[in-house]
């Protein structure tokens, strides 16, 4: 278990679903980890909501499309663009459901020649795994009317480093540090492992994305112990229930529920508003009854999650 | 040559070149008559530009492409999709240089299933006319590093209708209004045109569009009396003329040499500005000198363009 450090810079650039408001941008999220960045979704002006934040997306290696609906990828050709020009040369990883190979390609066709490479890989399994750098990128897929995935950023922490314990096995000082971030040493022939100084791995960090869905089992299991739990609302009303069957969509009230129902979430962002909703904060208070630290965010609400103490 | 009402409305919805600022939309250009609308390029955000202008680009009929870059085109599955959302059924004509049916369809993976009918044509010569009601939209072939076209909106006006002649021709008072409006009539076995009681063709209205090219003399003939010349001018300073060669753009100073040359054009609306040029209007001066009704406009500038008195 790595050693971390305990923070993930996390930006929210847009609430908004189906189309672009003036006042509000698609629903797309950064994640930043030491100085590298994951994208989850690019609609169009996800790059100018960046802007509007105040970050770069230079330093992105990675997107996470959840599904191939353009409220969630047509902004691509842009961004992709954009990043060139922005001096980007190292290689660009683009993950999504199968297809999204075919689509990068295709929208592709105005942004030809980038001066760095593009790796596009395809989700195959219902749960897989995406490293990157020591989060594990959790990829879950979810109940939409095509292929969609969400997202869960896991930073696990490790136990308490005991000095009592690493005295009594007269473990040299210079090695403490080592072990507690996690490295295994040889010292006289003998063996010293983090497990030996080190107590039960604590709590870390998880945020969790989803998005473009209907509840379901995976979403209460993949939210679990979330620190922020991101979860798409897009209709407050709870007699917009035909609809969001219709659409394969979900009401606050189902979004608070997953939440409640997760367990041990801290927070739970709303977002992916529908156009039909000017006002989501009207509706915020049929989360909150279920799940009382319910939000609806801004477009650019940041928010640094460390580890606790 | 037909009656009209004499009015063109415009609205530049952005004046940005290359890709979308916080503070910038990219160029492209919104221009209704008579309750239909023609949308000359679409690039990210320009569904959104019209938004904050208060525009529908539901009534729009046509979109013009100007040639097939991103900044050019990237807003077109957006808008595809958000005019179906908005109830559009009735067929929408795209037109672009050659490859532009290609581009479309590219971009089309992420808008299928329009509720309405897309046709696309491509201009295949260097000059061409497209009908749109009774305004002539001319366009020309310019000169970037792909093909690339400027186009014109003209709506001609007919000459001065003689009171005094049709009573001279005995032209009973009820055929006045028809002759006025352009029609040709038969009055006890004699034909009546409108040629026998109007003046001279008089100065109509004409507004030119031309971005993402080197000065070239099509443009000049392209420009003549236009009421609005809308040009771009990628860079302000005149030291950047080797970027501007070797990009195939324009300094304010050549579009401003274009206006003057084309003869009898009434006010520049220089556009397209790069990213590299945050403030244009600080360059505003160097336009002047050579076409005093220079102007840089903001993103969402609006004129009425009508018949003069």
């Amino acid at each position: 278990m790595p050693y971390s450090t305990p923070m993930l810079d996390i930006c929210l650039l847009g609430t908004g679903g189906t189309q672009p408001l003036a006042n509000r941008w698609l629903t797309s999220l950064l994640v930043r980890y030491q100085g590298h960045s994951v994208l989850v979704d690019c609609g169009e002006g996800t790059q100018i909501a960046a802007q509007k934040a105040g970050l770069s997306l230079k330093p992105v290696d990675k997107i996470l499309i959840t599904h191939l609906h353009a409220d969630h990828t047509s902004g691509l050709p842009g961004l992709l663009l954009s990043m060139g020009n922005m001096g980007k040369t190292t290689p660009l990883s683009i993950i999504g459901p199968l297809g999204t190979e075919r689509v990068v390609e295709s929208l592709r066709c105005i942004a030809p020649g980038l001066p760095y490479e593009i790796r596009v890989s395809e989700l195959e399994e219902p749960e897989m795994t995406i490293p990157f750098l020591d989060v594990d990128i959790f990829a879950f897929r979810v109940q939409h009317g095509i292929p969609c995935y969400g997202y869960s950023f896991s930073l696990a922490r490790c136990g308490k480093f005991s000095p009592q314990r690493a005295r009594e096995l007269n473990i040299p000082l210079e090695y403490w540090r080592l072990l507690q971030a996690g490295e295994t040493l040889e010292h006289d022939g003998v063996t010293l492992t983090p497990e030996m100084v080190l107590g039960a791995d604590r709590r870390g960090i998880k945020v969790t994305y989803c998005t473009d869905t209907r509840p379901c089992q995976r979403i209460i299991k993949a939210a679990a112990q979330s620190d922020l739990f991101i979860c798409e609302g897009m209709y407050g009303d709870d007699a917009m229930l035909p609809k969001a069957l219709e659409n394969r969509h979900m009401l606050f009230s189902e979004a608070a529920q997953l939440a409640h129902d997760a367990g041990d979430v801290r927070e739970l962002w709303l977002t992916h508003f529908s156009p039909s909703l000017p006002n989501p904060r009207a509706f915020l208070h049929i989360a909150q009854a279920i799940f009382p630290n319910s939000v609806v965010p801004r477009d650019g609400w940041k928010k640094e999650i460390v580890f606790p103490e």
